[in-house]
């Protein structure tokens, strides 16, 4: 009924994905459209298709892909998602807007600033972790963020502030989960002397590294890599990852369905 | 001192690899020897070696590549792990004898014969667990084994077996370890929704998939694929792993120290 | 307009894959409907939909996914290909019927038969290849093949049979195409000094190894790899590369345009 | 003889390689010394070493690896190798100095003046070749340059200056040479309708894209992927492959003989 729905009025369908789960009885779309073959506004297009949507029980969502999403990004002291992903933003890989960046460190204001990008030190330490977390989702409010990415942020999000942005939180964790979640999964994977090491690109939810996967990879190592060398080369992975689930989730192409993902890539 | 005593002797090395752990502080060395540039036999090699190994407090030990090594195979009703390394061995790309299969069930009794290998059948079931281990640990010293593989034989060895044969007994475990240890490892990672599915390749030890670690991949998996997708999918990782592992173990490539393996690949 | 026909009549969609290519204007289509859901024979549904199809100008095909299509399988002396669909088809991993193997040499005839295949030896050198290769489409005719894979035959096909099957001649070529063409590709890539050797799965055209691609694949390689150790290696990858290929041709998720394929995996 | 020499002048021995082919009769050596163990300076040490180099003909080069490389960048206007390079630069997992940036373009000048590097801007036509080149390398020299990176510099170099600077200029090609040599391999590729692209790290000699390979790499991509795709997903593969390349030969990892390499990775 949406390709009817969409050819009865003109429309013509750039890309279109399915996917139907037979366990728990969901069918799963993405529907590009091309805009300018539809008679209607986005505003009119989502008026004329809610009551379709309703008769079939539809969970759904109407994106501008022409408007670009606004993903603050967060950090702490390690440069390299950050760096990355200032990057593809710069060269226009990545269709987005970055209205900040907030680090509870002053190490990469130059960094950011280089890029034009506001750049928001706000400390934390065990004493005032809930005035921090305040002051960050007042930031986040303020700068009308579509998306949060947690760019290797390292502080664990308060429950509370997982809730008010579900699945618009994005971490990288750099271990291959569910595999060393927590701290320091590299010398966790060192320990346990495992032959590849990973990373994985999740949305947050309050349970700690163990959200909705968005992308995960790996990378080998051997017996001769010390936890330094696999933090190196674990680095290359995770900026990876990270990019490439942040490019799926800024084109709408992760549907989120319990605790996992569907990525129509 | 090793390459000085091959030396001192005329001997030439083929091939030699190092590695230092700074942390424990141990050095392993592996040296292939031709054995024809040595005026030794390998019992008179053995002994002149011993005061110079005793005197620098190493654990050491010589092999002769020429004699195949004695690998006994172990399986139950999964044939692809299996009828692999059977082919490996048929094709002489794997370089061993294969003295006997020994599995719980008659399924694959006809495959193993067609390659002129004895099969034996030991049943098992909830009451009969010790008889049943105690017969497979009876066929294995009948058959001087140097090693066993479980290819897929899915009953957990008990720990004295284990014991009996350090660093012996081969396993491949159908997940990316210590993810998804125990049952069923493809449903738990269909369940947690990650995007690759891996295959471990380890020692046996009394801890449950726990045992030091010899070889790991995986492969790429999406939200179309069902549990039996994974199965599939993973049974030529499985295949790989396990057939890389073995080739290692019988070239006398892997070093076990505490619970992590050095491949000197 | 194809979902409009099928859904109309009460038919149900059970996969559906789309793909528009803007350089040639072609759009490509797989549609999988659950037979049960139509009320027509496969006959009839080709009737219903003709007029729908011409009025379009579309080029279509729509197969019975319930009935194995016959491969023929042809080989050498080189039996890890041949080994491996062989194994695939008897463990129900492929669905297929392979009504015979065809081989210019009777080495691999015990490895076949054992599986309930008959072998036929046609034996071929320079002075008899037209009458080799007449006696080869005779048996490919006889047994009604659908599909034919050159599983390492290692005999260049003439023009003419290349013709008479148009995309149904499936051949493993051992190298990283368009790299190393030709013959003893793995002595050249040593030659070259690369660090990655591949596998290339392709339709059969009359330009050798020149075919449109349906799969590839590499491992990777050092300098230590003499080209016996390549051969070894590549074997993996062939192997797979080649099962995956004939896979996605046995479900008609290979189009081919040009000398190009659209592969619905 | 030669650890014999380290070890009688109470030398300690950090790591070894060795590499022996059997082909062309050469053996192949890396040693790392700790420094501080052996009572020479590193002239004295060259000087002692000499005459035992000599007796058995060995090409042999001594580096202190406590000084870092100097290592000239040439870009164009593709950025994302020079900001991956200098990333790497910045955060130190690069160990080695920058003296300057050359390119033919204005374009790039901020981003390389942020790091604190020198940027000149050589510019180049069709009428001024060579002296664009006597000016590339005037500067090369003038920084007293031990290695140079064409960080998709986008020129070919004249042969001259490839003689002149002998397996110390490293380009990236954005395909898997040998296929695709010459200009825009993500097109060629496109039109030949591969399923994986890549790229290759070489040394650069007077035959264009021929040289000594040192590292390759490739990433999957399906029908869909557009050449400006291509681009996109092959930008990743060379950044990686030329870091890690570069890695490679700053740490003097890197053997060539004749058009081939030995990676002591």
């Amino acid at each position: 009924m949406v390709s009817n729905f969409i050819s009865s009025h003109g429309g013509s369908i750039a890309d279109a994905n399915q996917h139907s789960d037979p366990t728990c009885g969901y069918f799963f779309m993405r529907v590009e459209i091309e805009a300018k073959t539809l008679p209607f506004s986005l505003e009119a297009l989502r008026e004329a298709f809610a009551p379709i949507a309703n008769s079939f029980s539809m969970d759904w969502e109407i994106h501008d892909s022409n408007r670009p999403k606004r993903v603050v990004l967060m950090a702490s002291k390690e440069s390299h998602c950050l760096a990355d992903l200032l990057y593809r933003y710069h060269s226009e890989e990545l269709f987005c807007e970055i209205p900040c960046v907030i680090s509870n460190h002053e190490k990469l204001r130059s960094m950011v600033e280089w890029h034009g990008i506001p750049y928001f030190h706000v400390p934390v330490d065990a004493d005032n972790k809930q005035a921090h977390f305040d002051k960050v989702e007042e930031l986040i409010l303020e700068h009308k963020a579509d998306a949060v990415v947690l760019a290797r942020y390292m502080q664990i999000l308060p429950a509370g502030m997982c809730d008010h942005f579900p699945h618009r939180i994005i971490n990288i964790h750099h271990s291959f989960l569910p595999s060393f979640a927590g701290a320091r999964p590299y010398h966790q994977a060192h320990e346990r002397g495992v032959k590849l090491i990973g990373a994985t690109c999740h949305y947050v939810t309050e349970d700690l590294d163990a959200g909705p996967i968005i992308d995960q990879d790996v990378t080998r190592i051997s017996h001769r890599d010390h936890p330094e060398d696999m933090v190196r080369l674990g680095r290359d992975v995770e900026k990876q990852v990270l990019a490439r689930g942040l490019r799926w989730h800024l084109e709408d192409r992760v549907l989120v369905h319990g605790n996992k993902t569907i990525v129509f890539a």
